[in-house]
């Protein structure tokens, strides 16, 4: 079994390295790590990923900006990455941080981290322990902020 | 004949549980269900739910946020289940409460409780009695709500 | 050749059956219906009548709702029903009747009608009378309103 | 060698013949024309046009109204026209003419007739002569209106 | 190997003679230009290019003017491109500058050649030098503009 893990220059933030600790923390798993320059170049990534590299599920990593163009360059992406989803039948974890989701850069910073770990350890639960995830099923977890209260 | 039920760890309340219930009150079929954390992740599960389980037809459940960023997501999720749909010739149900569908807790809840089960009894139709359906095409039929007048 | 009407339980008119009247005075044809919940449930009730049911052309019809999550539906269905063209290479003529284009039930009811049975006039011409459409393009027709007047 | 023309009775100018007309006198080729109901129709017509009529590039034409719903289905109708293309490695020239690009309706009849020819130009010179289009690269062309003066 | 260039004649600036350049001073390889009318024609250019001209990466180049209807082009053609690239496993990189990223003609330009040299400088990573975007990722590149600050 091999991760996939793709990311982004453009982002301000090397969440890739944090979702690898998390990964090899909890498993041990060959992870291959593929860079491109922006969000929109992550489909194509992810998709070399699963069929040149053979990897089982990938993590997606990036933060798109606050203006309107970087919405719909992140709504591009999002799409791309559950198409490349429906070709290949493997699961790719979208972990995008959008710029305005915080105030301050620590904030936003911390955000950044709390959510690749987070999704990092999904990944864990989908690629080993699938009934977790149904454990937790309808409990509003939320990745990176405190988790909604169950109705 | 098998039924997939695909549902998220993002949902506050445990809609699959409610939906299967009905199922079974209904029918005596195998049930197959398969929790991811969100629904982004929903189209490729029921994607492998049909492929990988050969399940005949999905309950997808859902419950967006009421933010602006929650209904991008919601969008690209429905997107990607219509095309999962036309990849496979196969039905599957979309169930998705909006958190802003309600004013308390409580009523959503209600909803989310109400609909599950509505559609749950939509497939039951679609599988077994698509006449059933047809008598009640241009009736205004409303899943969770008072169904509205017809014209 | 065989036409194919999908329709859903949603809608508050019965458009099917005067679709498939308006089919009938034109054409001594076979007509195979297939109603569904909702819009979304169109795409993939279209592709089935197109593979399963081996229909030449499809009528979809649908009655949105008047409230932002409704327009997105219907934009998501529609994407799905010209997907759904694409890969069958097989025309379906879409009959969506939104409920703010009329104020009232009454004019609700006649616009749905109309529209209805314009579009399966439509259905006969791309079947049997092509070179009719051809006479009437760039003409400004409307299908269930006042024609709009030719520059 | 052979052209696709697609067009529609929403129209309320008959563009086809303008662009006919100016391919005619540009070429002596094979034009072959379909004529469907709206814009929504015109990505499987091109798809049929090409893998049914064998035509090598085509030419769309539509004329979408003024209002939020016209403009969705414009949206609609390009992405098809896009997927199309991807689909079949051919080139689908689309030419929309708004109705709101003009303010009176004799303005709004000359765009269309200028837009009209001057994509049929453009399908030329993609068939015949590429080296011209790479001469008129990022010198800011426009199709019916004057060209955007070269930064 | 070879690198496919995509450019339009609707851009206002020649983009792509500066991209050239900046690949030409950093590799030795075959370089493949392609120009086509609009950014809606740049999908199925940069699919012909890949499939037919053998390219192995594609850099398509734009410049979307600044009202509503550009902005919708452009999405349409991001998506083409992203849905071209799943379809191919080949990475295209889009440079496209928005007219209303700067207010006056003279930024602008430079907006447009800046972007389009450090794309090209992209390209010649993603081809040749993958370990490089390992090391910039998670840094806040922008490409055009100042990089942004790493939080």
């Amino acid at each position: 079994m091999k991760i996939g893990v793709a990311d982004t220059t453009f982002a301000r933030y090397d969440m890739a390295s944090e979702a690898i600790q998390e990964l090899e923390r909890n498993l041990s798993i060959e992870i291959e790590r593929y860079s491109v320059p922006g969000i929109k170049d992550l489909p194509v990534a992810c998709k070399k990923l699963i069929e040149e590299k053979n990897v089982d599920i990938v993590l997606a990593l990036g933060m798109p900006g606050d203006e309107e163009i970087d919405k719909r360059c992140a709504d591009q992406a999002s799409k791309g990455i559950i198409e490349t989803q429906l070709m290949t039948n493997t699961h790719i974890i979208e972990v995008f941080v959008h710029e305005d989701e915080a105030s301050t850069k620590e904030e936003l910073k911390n955000l950044a981290i709390k959510r690749s770990r987070s999704h990092a350890k999904n990944v864990v639960k989908l690629l080993t322990k699938p009934e977790q995830l149904q454990k937790e099923a309808g409990t509003g977890k939320r990745e990176g902020g405190p988790d909604a209260r169950p109705l």
